[in-house]
Formats: C-alpha cells, structure tokens, sequence
C-alpha cells in the first residue's frame, strides 16, 4: 500500500533511500525555530489543521478554492486543511486578544496543505515556520519581525554571504499606482503583474501592463530607484543598528502575491538565486478586522518560513550535520546470567538522563560491541562475574579504548550526564 | 468566525479562559515524550495525516469507516485523516525494514482524527505518543517497550501510587477461549464482551456470554485467578529486575478492543480510576503481513499514550507546573535617543542565546518595569546618558534588586548563558 502522492514520511537516520526524507533533520529544524523564536520573546501557539472553508475564502476570495485541499466533511461541513496559517491566527488572536497585553508575539509550526490539479511530482504539504506582531503599527515591529528572520537563518549557520531579505513597500507601490493609473479599482491587477515581473517574458509583462495604461520601463525605473519610503529607511535604521544591515535590500521587484498586505512587505532568496524564497511576509493591517467581522481591529504583520526550500539550501551550503543515534551508552550483555544484573543498570543510566540501548536477546559479544560503534555510543558497559562468582563492570570509553574495572553500583556516578530529580 | 466542532486551539500562557488549552503544556508534554524515548534508544519518525482508506479498512474492516474522518478528494480519491499511527508505521517499516537494523525501536507524536456522530462536546482530534519495536518475537521487547511507557510517565512526575499497567494476554484469553467454544469462529466476537466488562451491565454481558457458550462466572473466575502466561511471567521478570515491578499487575479484564493484537496486551490506569486509560498497547505479530501484502512478515508491538487524558491527570494531580514566558533579560529603552544603542543590547544578547524582550515603542519607564516583572525577566538592562554625554548601562538583578553600573560592552558577557558560536 502506497502514501498518499505529494505527501512525505520522515524516516529516521541513516535513510533507507535518498528520496526519503529525515525526521531527525525535520526536528532540528524545529528545535532551531522553536529556539530562536522563543529567544526573540515570541510565545506558541497552534490551531486544528483543519477549517471552514469559509475563514480562506473571506481573505482569499472563492479563486483560492482551486488551489485548496477541501472537501465536504460528514456533518455536510465545507472544510479544508490550512493551506496558511495567517487566518487561523486571525481568529484565534480577535477571538482572545483581550486577554493579552500587545502587542502579542506569536509563533507556530504548522503543516500546511494545498491541492492543485496539474502540479505533478509536487508536494502538497510542507511545515511552514510561522511568526507574527499583532497589535503595533509602528515599524518598529516590521524590524523586530525581520530580525527573527534573519536570526532564525542565522542560527542554521547562514550568513550574509548566503542570504539576504528583500525589503519592499505595498504603499509605495500604491502610490505609484495611484499617481499615474487610469483605472484605480485595477491595482491589485497591476501588483500581480509586478509580482510576475521576475518569471515572465518582458513582452507579455509589458502588453500587460499597457492594459493598465504604465509601460514595462516606467515600472523597471521606480524599481531602479529603490528609494526607500519613511517606513522603509525606519526598518533599515533598526536593522543596522542591531548589525544587521548586510542581510537586508530595499528591492521593490518583491510585492507579494496575496492580497491582504498593506504596509512594508519583504523576502528572503539565497545569494545565488537558486531556489525558490526561503521565507516570505509583510504587514497585513486589515485582516482581523475582516476576519472577526469588524469587531477587532488591530495592526498585525508576519511571515512565513517553509521546510522544503530551506532544507534545500541547507543541504546545498554543507549545513546539515551528520546524525547520530544519539545513543550515551550501550550496555553490553555478554553472559544471559547476567541479564536481569544488566537491565538493572539500563534502568539506572535511564533515570540519570543517559541514553542507553542494550541487545533484547542474546548476540554474540563482537557483535553488540559493533553495534555500539555504529550507534555513536561513547561508552559501553558490561558486567562480568569473576571465578569468586562477584560481579564488576567493566566501563568502556569508545574514543579513548581504555577500560575501567568498577563495582555494579559504581557505574551510574560514573557515567551519569545529570542528577536524579 | 468559528473554529469546528471537536477541535482544539491552543493558546501561550497565562490562558484567555479557564476552557482554552495551552500551547506550552503540550510542548512541554512533547518534549517529555521526546527526551524519553530518545533515552531508551528509540528514533523519530512520522508520516502523513492523510492516508488512502483502504489503509485503515485492509485492518480494522468496514465498520471502522463509521468513526473516521473520511472523505473523497479532488482527485476521486477514499481518503481518511489517520485514526491512529499503526497502520502508517506498519506500511512506512514494510517499504523500508531491509535497511534498518532489527529490531526497529521506533516512536512518532503524530495528530490523530475521527469523527463520530453523536458524541457531542467530544474531541474528534487529539495528540499520541506512539512508540512501536518492530523484528523481536521475544517477551524481552514486551518489557522494554513497557519499561519505556513506564519511565514516560514517571519522568512526568507520577509515581506508582498514581498509575498502574494492567498487563494481559490475547494468547491467555484465546486458549481460554479455545478449550470451551463451541464456535470456534466467533472469538473477536467473545473478546469484545470481554473487553467492556467493566462498563457493562452484568446481566447483559452474561446474556451475551451465554449466546456464545460461555458463563460470566467462568470468565470472572479465570480473571481472578491472574494466572501469568510464560510470557507475562518474562515481562514481569525483565521489569522487576529495573525496579519497576510496582507499576504493574496481571489484570486480564485488560483485553484491548482492536483486533489485530496477538499477545501480550497492557493498559495503564490512574491508581484511582477517576480517568479513562492513560495509554494502552500490544504485540501486533500479523500486522506488517497484512498491509504489505505478505511481502514483509516481522512480529511487533507498541503502544500509544493521548494527550488529553494525561493532562487531564496531570492536573488533577498538580503536576503541572506554572508556565512563565521564558523571558531572561529585558531591555528597557527608557531615552528614545538611545533606541537604537539598545538594540544593539538586544541583539547581542540573543546572539549569546539569551531570551530578550524589550519595548517596540516609546512607554513610561514604570510601566516597562512592570512589564519586565510580569514576563518573569531575571534581569533588566537599560542604558543612561550621563551628563558627560557618556553612555553606561544599568544592570539589575530582578531577584535580588541590586543594580550594576557597566559600560555597554560589558553587558553581554555579564549576561550571556552560552558562549557565541
């Protein structure tokens, strides 16, 4: 029986095959996020990965259905799994923000899911590292939400020379529109043709956007320019001041493709250009209030942060360390007489904190020592009863090879990596 | 808008109502289980929450379709959000077994789905600790898998006089069966009046025995006569000699509602019996078989443990400890014309792992204090201009109360808790 197609299992290391992906990689990227954000003062929170249908299509309008995995639940329900988490977080945060002091700094990792038809051999789930500021319309809070960006890339070992954020302006873009457009209800029309600019051939950008009355080199002059709105040269003043400066370009070819942004908006590509983004966000002013039917009303930005790509890249520069079993001590049980003895030392390294793993049934004793070896253990242990018929534990350390000769009970302060709680 | 029925948020502490779940909680729940798990030698693994129904029915039949979260996709595919973890484990080792050392000492904390009708107020969702060893016929993987169960829930801060493992056997139940049918056949049929003994009235569980040749007296007698298989008497053995022979009992009113258990079956209950069962499991020798087609045969055995039972006990035991935000340092900006020399506090403080938080915009220092006394802070710093324009930082220990006058420079490595990378 096959998984489902565009959906992935997590093995554990070494991998049966090169396809497969790493569970243990997955969760060190989860640490690392959950670590960082955390550092950053931001707290977790999580929704069902399920949702009415209705919460995507209010922001999103009933063209994102296409791109949905939805269906019509038992109960006669619309539903679909979260192909984003920006409106759970949008009613989640209108449905309690009372009970917290703003602005609140929030994180999640959830799995998100779309389906789309035609894409095949594409994923449709990814893990998607979630921050956002909700309840603070200064730029301040664009800055500190980018430097978690910057920080979070950081931390996997990315440097400037890796990646850098490019920063952009949703109402610098509208002004532009609004001074030169014939038809003013069309701007969002001409952000997605903006959006498009990088990919699409320069004839049919510029046939475009002659339907809107701009000519292809109009636009490519504003995005040469680059001149930084007051927001903007406030965000770069922030970052730079924390050092930041050389990961961040005010870059006006990003504009964002969703609809909801309203204020600065920004990405972040590999130095090379060889993927796709790895991390995507901006200020979405207006969605909670259009989410909680206009009972809450408050500023909110964020950004999203995918698995896929990011494990690309990492894997590219050399940035995924190999994996061990993590195992401490592998206690060697070479005479069955000995076995409940020996369980009785598994079980005290345990508590201590140690990770230990022992053969279940007999196996000769060069083979449990291999096995050690490949598990990454740093010591093994193994009890052995003399001809006075005592027993002593011989404790090896596996990098130096030397052996100590201990009584049972001496081997858990030996070896022990923490107290007993 | 509203989230569905049967579905949870989880919010950051302190929680907006007595009734919403806390996001914290379950991460430190995880991050037990987690730690746990990789102490006994057993690695990560996970696979999608989606899966093709027939994955679910090949096992458990068609009747298992009435609880499940099932549906049809875009692509006219049956599909079913995962009821529990087993069946994905056992395709996931059935594809891969060959390059994995046996046995596999496997463990996944996967989001599990049903949806049944009637229950209203009910969960149709919850979190499982899932741990499986898979290629080991012996009672020695029986022991350490319990062992595990055992040590999680003890590593929670329950003791055995709030938890007991109601071991049982399947083999027990079926010579017992075997020796006095009269309908061979029917024995899945006899294993479930077994199974809801405890909740049933016992005139009907003696009709229902009867109508298969059996009396209540006969089975209630074999019940207390708790007489250990040579299996049960090696698990009991191999847990005795790690000390932990006080968290279990033969118990054969424990019979497990799934069919596909094999041998040993174990369940673990709150000492009090106020709660439904913190966890349960089994040996499962047939099942890898069965969803590979017959393309892999290796006996197996796991168990799962439900988030919402154990926080549920959790609680009632006080065990849950006061969640504070984490914050260690903040930074409080208290001359807006040193912002940006803050900021530069702020970063470097990360940088060295601390958890900082600080003011995105101008507050009376009072309430910035405050603010830093409610986040937990162990420190605040802030920076002050002296009248000789100098710049010096003022260093305060939230516990104590003393304050130190720094230079900046020296603040990070008066604070830091790691050294830089």
């Amino acid at each position: 029986m096959e998984r489902l197609p565009g959906f992935r299992d997590f093995y554990p290391e070494p991998l049966p095959s090169k396809e497969a992906w790493s569970a243990d990689l997955r969760q060190r990227l989860f640490d690392s996020w959950r670590t960082t954000a955390r550092r950053h003062g931001f707290r977790e929170y999580d929704g069902p990965p399920l949702e009415p249908l209705e919460l995507f299509t209010v922001k999103s309008g009933d063209e994102i259905v296409g791109q949905l995995y939805n269906f019509v639940d038992k109960g006669d329900r619309e539903i679909s799994l979260r192909p984003e988490m920006t409106p759970t977080l949008a009613r989640m945060a209108a449905a309690a923000e009372r009970q917290y002091k703003k602005p609140l700094k929030w994180f999640a990792i959830p799995q998100l899911f779309r389906y789309e038809r035609q894409q095949k051999g594409r994923l449709r789930e990814h893990f998607q590292f979630n921050a956002d500021i909700i309840g603070e319309a200064d730029p301040a809070a664009d800055a500190e939400l980018i430097a978690l960006l910057i920080n979070t890339l950081r931390e996997l070992g990315l440097t400037d020379a890796d990646f850098v954020v490019r920063l952009s302006s949703r109402l610098a873009w509208q002004e532009f529109y609004g001074e030169r457009a014939t038809e003013p209800g069309r701007s969002y029309e001409f952000f997605q043709i903006v959006d498009k600019l990088e990919r699409e051939a320069p004839e049919r950008s510029d046939a475009a956007l002659q339907a809107l009355g701009f000519s292809l080199e109009a636009v490519r002059e504003f995005i040469a320019a680059a001149r930084p709105t007051d927001d903007l040269k406030r965000i770069l003043d922030d970052l730079g001041a924390r050092g930041l400066g050389a990961f961040v370009k005010v870059d006006y070819l990003v504009i964002r493709g969703l609809a909801y942004y309203t204020g600065p908006v920004f990405e972040a590509f590999d130095r090379k250009g060889e993927f796709r983004a790895i991390a995507g966000g901006g200020r979405y002013d207006n969605l909670l209030k259009l989410i909680s039917g206009g009972r809450v009303d408050l500023p909110a930005l964020g950004f999203g942060m995918g698995d896929v790509v990011l494990t690309e890249l990492l894997k590219a520069r050399g940035l995924v360390p190999a994996v061990v079993a993590g195992i401490d001590v592998c206690v060697l049980v070479e005479d069955e007489g000995l076995r409940l003895a020996s369980l009785r030392v598994v079980q005290q390294l345990r508590e201590t904190g140690c990770a230990v793993d022992y053969s279940l049934t007999s196996m000769k004793p060069d083979k449990q020592f291999k096995r050690a070896v490949e598990l990454g253990a740093a010591h093994t242990v193994r009890l052995v009863r003399g001809e006075d018929g005592a027993i002593s534990a011989r404790v090896k350390n596996l990098r130096t090879r030397e052996e100590q000769v201990l009584s049972p009970d001496a081997v858990v302060p030996a070896l022990s990596v923490r107290h007993p709680a």
